[in-house]
């Protein structure tokens, strides 16, 4: 087939959490019965405010969108206290990663981020044409910003740092990310806070009036409950955003995408119920986890997920991984999710306190 | 600023129509009043089929899509006779243009496509940093596809037909798309059947089996009347679309757009109550604008819009869309919003009988 260009192919896809009905067909079980804990979906659904506007909104899906998402942008700058002009909204910040590196980085070169980190960052890169670079851990799984930065070379156009990280869970401080952003002024730093609300890290749209060169991402998948709706946005400073604005995809958010996010900003219930529930219980899953004396969580998660370890020298993840999924429990398998992780680590969500019991005893029911 | 990719810029962005809001506040006239003909939307609006689906399916939006909206592109392989891994899904043919664009069309590369045609096409291209080859009519907007196989050259990744044409609303035979793929076998040629439920055509899909380059595009957002939800669709040789596939961000379609739309293909009461309403309005409104003698609707139209040519000589068409947008009644200004257009044409929805009604009765207003 001569049809392609050439310079961009992607080596490999995004390797999505098991859906409950998959994993309910494969091992003969009731589907309400799945604790889905692997892809750090918010277990008390989606924020009611923005369920119930999305319905409201169903009136005008036969007109064409603003093309900028107005309204959502205008919301999220009143909330955050930025300028408008300086937020852009997309499909998740799914759609924003690759058109950022697609934006900000020549054909060829190259983006950089820690190793393990969320994989569309470097699958995005590579899908684009550019060339993740990969900065490994200093003890384990301990990063570092000024690694990062020792690692950018002059063709780096994106440096990527996630807080909190995934699959850590642990928040990088504000003068590391603003120590970052001085040292590659030449550089787009992002700051990636999809899980900012379940941390205590202050925002980070603290750091732009500071630092030109940032750009704070955030997503309406998580605290908000919103994933299956497609939502997220960048805010930096506004020539950042105009350049965006003028590559994206012309109407890139439906009227439904807008109207949902939009209320959800609002939903502070919902958000407030959903990080309290997930704090206590990731204190709890640390706990009973490590009682175990088999598994291990990693201290410091300030996420809605927890990385646990498999200590017991008989066992590794992907045999844990399967072992949970027979007993309905659905986690990531870091071996397949997340590079140079080795097989001894599971990303597990921190969900209600049902799927904790459930994922404890079937942790450890494991032999 | 030192920030961005020198080879992408947006020399333009796209200018949509009006709103309804904005005319009723500049002109001061009731919104319910005002005769939006400038968008191509659907003036019997959404699919109730889809809206309820959508309705249905607002459980769900806390978890994340299947990322390649695999329960609407089995549905549409089954409406359509197709392979599921031939069709490909996005937010409107707008994301997809612009991923077709750049998997297909190295940097710097060409695509084709006539002059005046749906400005994304050279919109996305530029923004993908690729350079559109324009092909001018014949004579006064009569177009062929020879003339496009003529101009490409080796570097031309992608070659745009639309069918029915924007904005002259005619078709081009099957015999001759045909003809274009063969004389362009390292090209990927795609038709655009945005407006093919309103025309007289066969489906682009019958060539499909015959043409190993050729790609057929659909929207939900004209006769299915989902503008706002943002679906649309390819459909090609599964290896042209697994490239596609690999390359487009990761979940580019929420669950809400999956469902509405899933639902809308089997709305046939819906679409056959549009499309025989728009036919009917169509022949109606050349009949009466060409009544007026200072204006004519240019022959052909097989869309739910028509090309009204400016006769009058003491007017031109800036005059007559500002004229029109006093009296209410929103059109697109073709010197605006296509380029080589000159100064003469309108681009007209053709919407309810009360919109035709309005349209004319202000048209003929105009001195």
């Amino acid at each position: 087939m001569p049809l392609r260009n050439p310079v961009l192919s992607a080596i490999e896809t995004y390797v999505p959490g098991l859906t409950t009905g998959y994993v309910a067909q494969a091992y003969g079980l009731p589907e309400a019965d799945i604790a889905k804990l692997g892809s750090a979906e918010n277990p008390f659904g989606p924020s009611p405010l923005g369920r119930a506007a999305v319905a409201a909104a169903l009136d005008a899906l036969s007109l064409y969108p603003n093309w900028t998402a107005e309204g959502l942008r205008k919301k999220i700058a009143a909330k955050y206290g930025l300028d408008p002009e300086g937020v852009i909204c997309g499909a998740g910040e799914t759609e924003l990663i690759p058109l950022v590196i697609r934006a900000f980085t020549r054909e060829g070169g190259t983006v950089a981020m820690h190793e393990p980190t969320f994989p569309v960052y470097h699958l995005a890169a590579e899908a684009e044409g550019r060339k993740p670079i990969f900065v490994p851990a200093r003890d384990e799984l301990v990063f570092d910003v000024d690694d990062l930065a020792a690692a950018a070379r002059p063709d780096t156009g994106v440096a990527f740092v996630t807080s909190p990280h995934s699959p850590t869970g642990r928040v990088f401080a504000h003068a590391d990310v603003e120590r970052l952003a001085r040292r590659l002024p030449d550089t787009l730093v992002v700051l990636d806070e999809a899980y900012w609300h379940f941390s205590d890290a202050p925002p980070g749209f603290n750091l732009l009036p500071r630092c030109p060169n940032l750009m704070v991402m955030r997503t309406f998948s998580k605290a908000f409950g919103l994933a299956g709706l497609r939502v997220g946005f960048a805010a930096a400073a506004p020539p950042l955003v105009r350049q965006l604005m003028a590559l994206k995809s012309t109407w890139n958010m439906g009227c439904l995408q807008v109207a949902g996010a939009a209320a959800a900003l609002d939903d502070d219930a919902h958000v407030q119920r959903t990080v309290a529930a997930i704090k206590e219980a990731r204190a709890e899953i640390e706990r009973r986890v490590n009682q175990t004396n088999r598994f291990q969580v990693l201290p410091g998660s300030q996420a809605n997920y927890v990385l646990v370890k498999v200590l017991d020298p008989g066992l590794d993840s992907t045999r844990v991984f399967n072992e949970l999924l027979k007993r309905g429990v659905i986690v990531k398998d870091c071996s397949v999710s997340f590079r140079a992780l080795g097989k001894r680590w599971l990303r597990v969500d921190v969900g209600t306190r049902r799927h904790v019991d459930r994922f404890v005893a079937a942790l450890s029911d494991i032999r």
